[in-house]
């Protein structure tokens, strides 16, 4: 099978790949291309026996999603986005990729006429839901957002659903939980501070906790998120019907609970690195985020994800930290 | 104030016209011009004081729309649609008008920048909640359309909550209930008999029931439709915060109690003129709409309608006969 990955140079999207190379085969069947894009150009690795090609590519561009699925590829991953900050700072740039790229492709698909129909898996987010919600939101709670990402994401969402009623394509939209511990460097988003007092301490560096140690929120590790990516590529789409889109399962932390899992995982010394300086933005920001959710249908589905806050950060020490915790060996200075 | 109709042409903005020529004002303010747009030019009634210009626009085209908010009007009414069948037999039109059009107008508000944020009122469906849903739906009940036309209104409302979050426009979205009793002729919509069992025997003319008595379903006068956009105009909208869509209260009834209030405002010989003769897929359709609301919001901010179907009918015979109820002085024959 043909496998197109739109996104590809994120954090997600390279791990995705990894995982299909890895596996050599998607839902079952043998993958014999991957075609990889993503405005600045993904890295292309070398696979035995899968063709591997990859392209920088504006999905906001004329003509970019009709080439994209002009190899009719049989499962499309579209990951591609304007992030949240940067699609509220910028309505045009959110609207033009978020909305009108979405709308390209998925418009390119149904060019193709009868007889083609893909899996198409779109990432949307819990940020569909704003406040006012309860503490634990049902599958059927009314999404009503918060930001210009989430609407735009709603969109997406709204689109995969119609068209796959309407037989033009198979898709799934994964509500991804908020992504963590996310590897790399601290960045400037809302969210961050969420991986970061666990990643710098895990490394034996500092980092600051902008928020009360109560702030609840909706996790999952980029291990699990590849994992929803692979089982909606997958799974049987029948029992969806017309309600394309789905709440995932996460784990409901809040940033007291994160911290205990990372003194069981990582030491007293670990925590000690974490500097409580509160910032009213950002807790004003996150305390109009969800909590937590009843994923009941994606887990009827058999999509998985982390029990507690413990798998997570051992999710991650595997994955990014090679099974080693540095903090442990005396990393970092005080 | 300066107001604009687009879609004026339909039932409800004829309405809604002669609504604001006679009151000669909206939102406590008087109307100094009307603009009336709809893709077949809308008739431009005489109104003494009041500037009433009328147009032919396409509002798929470009530069409609930026043409139709050049002057800034004060309020503007989006009333334009491709309705359900149509938009579910013709993808294209309906993302071309519902969609893109919507988009477009929203687009051409937006691009006057700072300082002018008219209210949009616009006019959504029912039709945007699709089965299985509770039998008495709250307003938190997330929306899951089963036609375009309601993904495609639903999209709508998404974009009018988002710019209106965003301060580019004042907007609210009304989630009209099925109108009923649709004055006219008989059409050929799956709805269409809601109407037609009472608006025929009215007339002392035959009438079909393709459905079982016990169908349940969700309903408000023209004249409640035309109160709901106007009190939609006025409203204080910052209790609404960034959820600029409500569902609308209205008359959950089934086709027995539309049956006996038609007997008790029309008599026995207009029931007697009503036959029922089964059709599995009007049965079929109308099994997958709503059947009741719980319109808490929308009744705490003023939206009224009939309480039961005895005031529908009555609202039918006032408006559209002249207070006369044909069948009663003996029109039609047996």
């Amino acid at each position: 099978m043909n496998v197109l990955i739109i996104g590809a140079a994120g954090m997600i999207g390279r791990k995705l790949t990894e995982a299909i190379l890895r596996d050599g085969g998607l839902a079952g069947r043998k993958v014999a291309a991957l075609h990889l894009a993503d405005v600045v150009a993904p890295t292309a690795p070398d696979a035995p026996g899968i063709a591997v090609t990859a392209e920088a590519a504006d999905l906001a561009a004329p003509g970019t999603a009709a080439r994209l699925v002009a190899g009719k590829p049989d499962v499309i991953f579209h990951l591609a986005a304007i992030v949240s900050g940067q699609a509220e700072v910028d309505l045009d740039l959110g609207l033009a990729i978020n909305l009108d790229g979405t709308r390209a492709l998925l418009d390119a698909i149904r060019a193709h006429g009868p007889g083609y129909c893909p899996r198409v898996v779109f990432t949307s987010s819990i940020a569909v839901f704003g406040a006012p919600f309860p503490e634990v939101i049902p599958d059927d709670f009314a999404p009503s957002p918060r930001t210009s990402y989430g609407a735009q994401k709603l969109i997406g969402e709204i689109l995969v659903s119609d068209f796959s009623r309407r037989g033009l394509l198979d898709g799934v939209s994964l509500r991804l939980p908020t992504i963590c511990i996310r590897p790399g460097a601290p960045n400037a988003a809302a969210s961050g501070f969420f991986s970061g007092i666990l990643r710098e301490p895990l490394q034996g560096l500092p980092a600051v906790l902008p928020v009360e140690r109560d702030v609840r929120h909706w996790f999952a590790s980029p291990r699990s998120a590849v994992g929803f990516l692979l089982h909606a590529a997958a799974m049987d789409t029948g029992p969806l019907g017309h309600r394309r889109a789905l709440n995932l399962p996460g784990v409901a932390a809040t940033v007291g609970d994160q911290i205990a899992a990372l003194e069981r995982v990582a030491g007293r010394r670990a925590v000690e690195l974490i500097r409580p300086e509160h910032d009213p933005m950002v807790a004003e920001i996150v305390a109009g985020w969800p909590r937590a959710f009843a994923p009941e249908r994606a887990l009827a589905l058999g999509f998985t994800a982390e029990r507690d806050f413990d798998a997570i950060i051992t999710a991650h020490v595997e994955d990014e930290l090679g099974g080693r915790i540095p903090v442990l060996e005396g990393a970092g200075g005080t």
